[in-house]
């Protein structure tokens, strides 16, 4: 026997292949998923199933939904003048958690990355203008909540510099000391922002 | 929105219970698959359907394979005298790619550990003794190659007084210095072993 059975190779192959994934730890599901036997392989393959089926995206800000309008974009009680400008689905739900913010999203997709030969094409970019330019109520301000870092502000800057145009407000989530952290271990760029954002008590 | 779709949670829900997964990795790999489409999550629920229709336990050896008896006990070339005991079936790929066993294996399913209530009943060692007792051929050597860990260690001894009375020959596989290492950086208890192991060159 120089390998395992088939069935066994193809589903460690394929779980290497998923992110976080090494053949060692997808070799130990495989077996912990062999042990447990099939009432556990039969729930992963059911749930797999209805996530390809039920999940959707959003028509208006492309996030992950079961219906399309999503909840959050046909919720009447939201404020439809503000769109926060997320690069993937799961920082919108980071936002909501706060309880701080009661606009719109708008979902990219990942942010502008040329090493990675990710484009501005392959982002919902033409989506955010063109919604920005047909939307009722008409959006008054864009909030860029990409990461504070390179791709995320080369992101920000490109946004911005094509939303500015358009004469709507565009603003950029405060960079600055994270609450808990110590000044003495903060880096530069950190204590940077900090003072070129410092606000009046 | 204070969560993500059901269907994106039941799925993050069952994958972090996952050996080696945590939540924040489910969660990446489950956006990963919406983001890959359909084919992706296809082709992983055929293969985890596949894994629990064909893969079967060996009724000699327990080892996985696609067939009862499994490739290594069928073979008729292999010295079926000697039975290697390994706790996983992983294990058993790990000495087949040696080259250096030709005999028969054994796999417990596990090592004896009472922390986590794991008892010698729930280990294939009763199946173990009786075909030590029945098989035909006759086993001349059994090779213990559990772990030199607590576990693995505790284990091969509660084998060894097991079997020693049926007058067979019991082996453990050699403790010493890996290949490579360091003897400056080897622990104590391994150049002990090291030591009492000492071959005649």
């Amino acid at each position: 026997m120089n390998s395992y059975p088939d069935a066994i190779k193809t589903l460690i192959d394929e779980l290497s292949s998923l992110p976080g994934l090494g053949p060692k730890t997808a070799e130990r599901i495989v077996f912990y998923l062999l042990k447990q036997g099939n009432g556990t392989i039969n729930n992963l393959t059911e749930s797999l199933a209805v996530l390809s089926k039920s999940v959707t995206i959003c028509k208006y800000c492309h996030n992950v939904s079961t219906y399309s309008p999503c909840q959050i974009c046909s919720d009447t009680k939201r404020d439809k003048t503000t769109v926060c400008v997320v690069a993937y689905p799961q920082d919108v739900l980071v936002i909501e958690k706060t309880g701080d913010y009661r606009g719109l999203y708008h979902v990219l997709g990942g942010t502008i990355n040329p090493v990675e030969g990710i484009t501005p094409e392959q982002l919902k970019i033409g989506e955010l203008t063109s919604r920005i330019q047909k939307q009722i109520p008409k959006i008054s301000e864009v909030i860029i909540a990409t990461n504070p870092d390179l791709e995320g502000e080369s992101t920000a800057m490109y946004l911005s510099r094509l939303i500015k145009p358009l004469n709507i407000k565009v603003t950029r989530l405060a960079k600055g000391l994270p609450m808990g952290s110590d000044l003495e271990y903060a880096d530069e760029i950190t204590v940077s922002n900090a003072i070129k954002g410092r606000q009046v008590m």
